[in-house]
């Protein structure tokens, strides 16, 4: 069945296969200890244009903000995120687990505004009593946010100049990264985030490989003993290589842009398709998710014939929908979908 | 290079590439509500005999270790193990991170003995200052032991009885469960497993997968919620279809116990050429680790042309070093090491 | 200096200091298994009229808070709790440090409405997603609240209705209980709070003990081991008789409720003397927390005389400012206040 | 009846009830922001003779041992200690319950050797596989021990440099300290403490006080935000005079030294008339724990004039029961015990 349910719902990009394939009967040692990884490692440096920066892997989104933000915070600290923010609703409460509070600002489209932040920083230290409160550690955001949206160059620079006066780190989440940087409204690149954040993430798992992200310290600032934090979290894999591999592929001949572009034009072409049937747009998303007002009726019918996810309920009659799109979305589908609708 | 390292330094059986490649572009759903991940689930189910059995999918020993050892113990209950077992040497603190203590007894090349649990657990309760100690939670031991030893059917069912005398859980790490089952001197199948215990595991990462280890709870006694849980601990991957495509694979026409098979002979061929050669052994290990003693010279010049690993110092001169064999390992491996030696 | 900053800056009430006198020399054992202890218990069972209920001694209310919660929820739960509450605000992140999320209603004057509880369960389980997110685990009150305010009979019928149609337990921060049981406006008794909730404390500290409160679970709910995950969280006094002493003093004659009742005396004598010279008050409380606009001159003038506490900003010249009356506030406090002010 | 059962099971000492009563109506600050715990702590350095110390002030051993720990030591570290040592067998649980594992080696009538803290460290670095076990962050010793043992000067002179090779902290659990510096056969002084380890604590509870323990962080490096963590962890005492008192009077005219002194008299005078009746000691302690060989018969004989407390088993007839002296000990006592055995 036709499917734009999520952009993690097929498996992985050919050349990743083929890849795994090749190297398939290659000995190399356990935990990421392999030359598969350190090419990884280096092709990501490389992108970031910054010598200085340190690369880990790990499997997901979830593991990836819990270690991250938990090795980085001090006991007494939480991190600020927008209430929207995955880690801040969708991820079981995995910061808390880890002994930290989400402190929590407004979301304006799944972003947060560097003088909300601002605010509550100022709001904390200026209150006498706030040594009995959770002190500020650092600040998280999503780009692209849960709802697609993001953040342009100079709202990056406001909060990443925040985030310096406070000497507190900011920590993008960038699961969707690829999808961020290829939007045709985005103004930020790749070296743009590197330079302006502390610690961020590549995403692997929704944008074409099987899992995995890459973590990217921007400036010799790993936490020490990493390794061990990311093994006794129960996250360090023994065949490092899967990770090394994907992204080894994925950073060579410009593939992770490359399949990231797929999925913006091919979200472009989803937008076009919809308001040209007369459909109503829940947020204006430039990237690979599209959230469409639908009655509950035509929601019913669709359903039929291609996946989608409700995403929440709008009135009486009518709900947001999500169709996302992906690298491995073609113009086959697009068209299939037009038929459809 | 030839390689004993370990067994887990080559890919994944062809087999699971296989389908990996064969199902990649079928749209299904995230978070192992997947059809493969369903058919493997019955499979093993089915394979360990017992129809009220529950299976769940993780990616790592440690992560499964965790935390099935901290979703089933009470906050103020520890975990007995072997001094010498992974949970309580090589899992950088994973079990306390998680706030219980393991609670040790002496390890006999690996195993564990009940008359030492049961006394553990009897001085326990005769001590009139229990209630300020860590409760006796759970039983944990590892089949095959790290040293590549095992429990006789009649040592399990004697830990087994004493776990449910004292109403508290055995779990049995099988990381390397299928190298056990397929050993010439194991009298133990996988339904006695999965009769005998509480909770186990059957290891895939160091049995030909990429990645993934099933968790069997063995008499409808997942802990409540164990998918939030396992979300909170940042082990669920989004594209769940890894892990099932893999298992499903491993347990389809045997597949699993005949590679594990092939480990075993290489094994046995192993230790055949070694004696031959008048080596001695460091452990007398019926399963695919196999630990040698061996001059430093010997290991100096022996490591030019094939990867071991150094276990530890036995005296000045010597140590014992672990080659081990693994559902990749050939008859030519076999013959080339032989000429080396 | 004439003090009204908080209701903890003197020390215990004097028969608490004459019976920790009395019994000083005489030898009983620890941790709590003492006579006193016993007979504190006893009397506040009684207290509360519930034969079922069982009633342990904590030192201070964000231990009481931590444990309790702690040892109530399960790893994948959280609390609800009004945005101002103080486990939410003002104790460090201690429930996050114990891995719990604190999840957060609106608060009205420091109350939460039950139709806000209801609607965050409600969605929460219509959500598709709610299994990657925190499951609502307890509902968690102060009263009186952090603004001094009181929740009818009516409206802790209906929260604890809420919380037994959802099968969750109603946590009850007594840290000023008295003050709230004594208040004229208080149309609730002691009975009713032990009917109506799961657990609440009896707070000490703030009425007239040195510290400790009383942790009463209603039901025979008290969670199995609680002395051990008491001792766990290093809140397990050897000289538990400390705690003990000063409960059975406090449940001896009465004298709990009635030196609750003398701060709530003084705290209409307060409101009076405020409302005579024309200020206005910032909420209306019913207890011994009055909250009070002065602008910034009359602050800077009255603090030279006369402690008291900056609550917040209200505009450019003027704050809300807090006084508190206690057990130990006498009618020549009030009078030499009344001619300063 | 006459009672050796422990050292905390009286009040607390006629001078500090005398203090607390004096001072009971005057009002002062909460947390510790008072001018007792000023001088307190202004003492306790005084009596260290160092004027980098920083002094905090908690309620239990456990608790401190739990805090201190847990703020010294990153998440990839462990604490060493004896395998008898309080924070491995008799606290519940509560260092891993904040994350750490306790490394233990032998314990020798409850002290541990440098040399086998040497031998764990330096297996730990060399061993190839040390990033997957848990770093050693520190060292903890109990003086006197559980036992009532004492580490010499040279004893502990050895522990503190191999610490400051290894750059770990040392930190000294003294519960009983005053009882060690006393003792007659102490070479130590406070000022060795102080200038010995990185962080101790002088205890309260079971020398004199209601409660209570003195952490002496040696050499300005009280973990940043120390405040705010013990209030995270349900430790910090709102009425903070509480423990300020205890420790100014305990620290005025000698007060801390004297009553310990009294309690190794009192257990020179038990030994004594226990040598003379001929009985046979477990242990040879120089400080107020004395642990006697005594046959079941005698115990169930004794136990009806005495309390004391049954350690452990020495055989079938025979146990090793514990006597203990503390600042509350008679010469009458002694008499009085003289007679009855």
């Amino acid at each position: 069945m036709l499917s734009f349910e999520c952009d993690y719902n097929t498996g992985a990009h050919p050349r990743i296969l083929e890849a795994l394939c090749r190297t398939n009967m290659e000995p190399c040692s356990g935990y990421g200890n392999d030359i598969f990884t350190a090419n990884a490692r280096e092709k990501i440096r490389a992108a970031c244009g910054r010598e200085d920066a340190d690369v880990r892997f790990l499997t997901g989104g979830t593991q990836t903000n819990r270690i991250v933000i938990d090795s980085m915070l001090k006991n007494y600290e939480g991190v600020i995120a927008a209430a929207t923010g995955h880690i801040s609703v969708h991820e079981a409460g995995a910061v808390e687990a880890s002994g930290h509070k989400v402190l929590t600002v407004p979301g304006y489209d799944g972003k947060l505004k560097a003088s909300d932040v601002d605010a509550l920083i100022s709001v904390f230290y200026a209150d006498g009593a706030h040594e009995h409160m959770v002190y500020p550690g650092m600040v998280y955001i999503s780009h692209p946010t849960e709802y697609g949206t993001l953040y342009t160059l100079s709202e990056l620079e406001e909060i990443s100049a925040l985030c310096r006066r406070y000497e507190i780190p900011l920590f993008i989440d960038g699961a969707r990264l690829g999808y961020g940087l290829m939007s045709f409204e985005s103004d930020v690149t790749l070296q743009d985030i590197a330079n302006l954040c502390d610690v961020f993430y590549v995403g692997g798992t929704k944008v074409g490989a099987l899992c995995g992200e890459a973590v990217v310290f921007t400036h010799n600032n790993a936490p020490k003993h990493f390794f061990t934090t990311v093994k006794q979290n129960g996250a360090l894999l023994a065949k490092g290589r899967l990770l090394g591999i994907q992204f080894d592929t994925l950073f060579t001949d410009n593939l992770y842009f490359e399949i990231s572009k797929n999925a913006i034009d091919r979200a472009e072409d989803l937008k076009r398709i919809f308001k040209q049937k007369g459909y109503r747009f829940f947020k204006n998303s430039p990237t690979n998710q599209q959230f469409i007002i639908m009655s509950d009726e035509k929601i019913a019918e669709l359903a039929e014939e291609v996946r989608f996810e409700i995403w929440e309920r709008i009135d009486e009659k009518n709900c947001a929908v999500r169709f996302c799109t992906s690298w491995a979305t073609t113009k086959d589908d697009i068209e299939a979908l037009a038929e459809i609708i």
